[in-house]
């Protein structure tokens, strides 16, 4: 399965609706960059590495369908098509380091619009597979912290849909489950837009890894308890001191991990590192449309009193120092997260 | 509003069906024991204190629909509805405190089964009454320590619906909001029931109070970023040592509170105080059925798989120390619980 597919020959992307889902598996097909920065806007697809590379090929598309007849006029076109697609969500740093990588490509020589198209391509189709194999690797070592009978709480989606394929946080627990460890999930369901219940359980259900779902408040129960061995969630922004901006929820549920002493652990690539923001208060926080938390019909009831307002911050962050640790494809790095992080990078490289 | 009506000529209670609102505001009218245990397992009306008063009727048109034809008779019948009653939920501690003080009625000296009968239903409506004036008292004492200004996060639904009337946290809100104070609720949507988006954001409504609803996974990022000036929820069985055990999510909310220097209060009467049980790992946590978490509808799609599992505790437990302090009848009670509670009590008979 894979949340994304390019189309070589029509120069067109299709992506998983994830809006539909559970319900119904279907695709969405953006044709350029204005398709694409929607497609984001309106979560047609969600999570910060996708976002990343789906905007990538947006701009693979803006290039493509470029009315400029000369390599001068297409870097002004696809300039203008970079701050389209950033301005479609503002979080997740993977979509400005993604269009960042893209303008770094279309400033390098170029004999002609045609060959800087074809390069643009080459850059986004490599952005995806580069994707696929720092999720594998960061799998691998994430899931070497899983021991067999584990449960784990993992917070809304960071699986093969949140990235081109495998995932993040999930990609972890799907790798212990192929590794033959006996876990089991306990999936935060995520308020409001539900990705836990209705992706990550989705998710789950193909790769045959037992879960339950639970309400996102009664994760503290659980692990105050002692029903709970390990926590895994993603990250959308990580500030250079390591507190980590992820999807609303995160907060409390790595709070009340902390507390009770149960190890919890954030997944994510290089590109959702912002090294430029010194720490997390730094980081632009989205609030969405309050419908997304007062349209909810329970049991066929509507479940919000006509003319309600909603609050609806999108991220929080999760301070440093709550973290056991972090998984990144340069390998799990420990406190303190900034020289860590850089000597890891270092010698990976 | 009274979300309970006893009906004197009839011997009926009619009770808000509060799994119709905010939709519908519907009654529904309870006979005997068997109904009225019913209405409370499947939540027609919910919250400790008014459960207790609902089992008061119960017991009151068990004896007046009893077969028995004398005293010894009718307290055996009594005693087989008390446990029908008492079976109805097994947390709020408020159910067998009202049983048991029924029973206690009828243990008493009884010229005939009509004298019992009255005596019996004369007791439930002390008993409503009684709460309404704690309820005030308690209302009274909380918002002493509301300032104008303040932002309050408030969970589940604690006002008149889950009461006989005024309520208890939510009582105190809107004793501040009467007294002029200018305030705003951030209300937990309280997942799986949503109790705040349904009760509370209503209850708000006809009070005239702001409010916002939020995602329970929210409150940690306004208390975090310094949004929030107190936090308020109400109990459903309290420990002789504090522990307040409340509805799930109380724990994660009170835990975010305390770690941002948030003052939390639990508001209760002393009704809901359980003094055999030294702490709250020993009090029991209800699970209920899955299909709670599970049946919902997000902008009108289903948002769980079809197949999936879910866990559903109703309850969980607040370790005293997380709260600032407890609001009872009795004044503010500060820490250590135990000894401060049982000299506020002394003080006050």
């Amino acid at each position: 399965m894979r949340a994304i597919k390019w189309n070589e020959e029509q120069k067109t992307l299709a992506l998983i609706d994830q809006r539909k889902l559970p319900s119904e598996l279907t695709m969405v097909v953006c044709e350029d960059q204005y398709h694409t920065a929607d497609a984001i806007r309106s979560m047609v697809t969600r999570g910060a590495p996708i976002i990343g590379v789906t905007a990538a090929f947006g701009m693979v598309m803006a290039a493509y369908r470029a009315s400029a007849k000369d390599v001068a006029g297409l870097r002004a076109e696809l300039q203008t098509a970079s701050d389209i697609l950033n301005a479609s969500r503002p979080t997740a740093v993977n979509l400005p380091w993604a269009l960042a990588r893209m303008i770094r490509v279309a400033s390098e020589a170029a004999e002609s619009k045609d060959a800087l198209c074809h390069r643009l391509e080459a850059e986004a189709v490599a952005m995806a597979e580069e994707d696929v194999a720092i999720n594998k690797r960061m799998a691998e070592y994430g899931a070497s912290l899983i021991e067999d009978g584990d449960t784990i709480i993992h917070h809304c989606n960071t699986g093969a849909l949140a990235t081109v394929d495998w995932g993040t946080a999930l990609g972890v627990i799907r790798m212990a489950h192929e590794q033959g460890k006996k876990i089991q999930v306990l999936v935060d369901e995520t308020r409001p837009r539900m990705q836990g219940a209705r992706l990550t359980a989705w998710e789950l259900q193909q790769y045959g890894v037992p879960f339950h779902i639970i309400a996102d408040g009664a994760a503290g129960h659980f692990l105050h308890t002692g029903q709970v061995q390990r926590v895994f969630f993603g990250a959308d922004r990580v500030a250079a001191n390591g507190d980590v901006a992820n999807k609303i929820g995160s907060y409390m549920l790595a709070l009340a991990a902390h507390t009770n002493k149960v190890p919890v652990y954030s997944v994510f690539p290089f590109s959702t590192v912002d090294l430029a923001l010194a720490n997390g208060s730094l980081i632009p926080i989205e609030e969405r449309d309050e419908s997304e938390v007062l349209d909810i019909r329970l049991m066929g009831e509507p479940a919000t009193p006509a003319g309600a307002l909603a609050r609806n911050p999108a991220f929080d962050v999760t301070p440093e120092n709550l973290l056991s640790g972090w998984i990144t494809e340069y390998g799990i790095i420990h406190h303190p997260f900034d020289k860590n992080f850089e000597k890891a990078r270092k010698s990976a490289s």
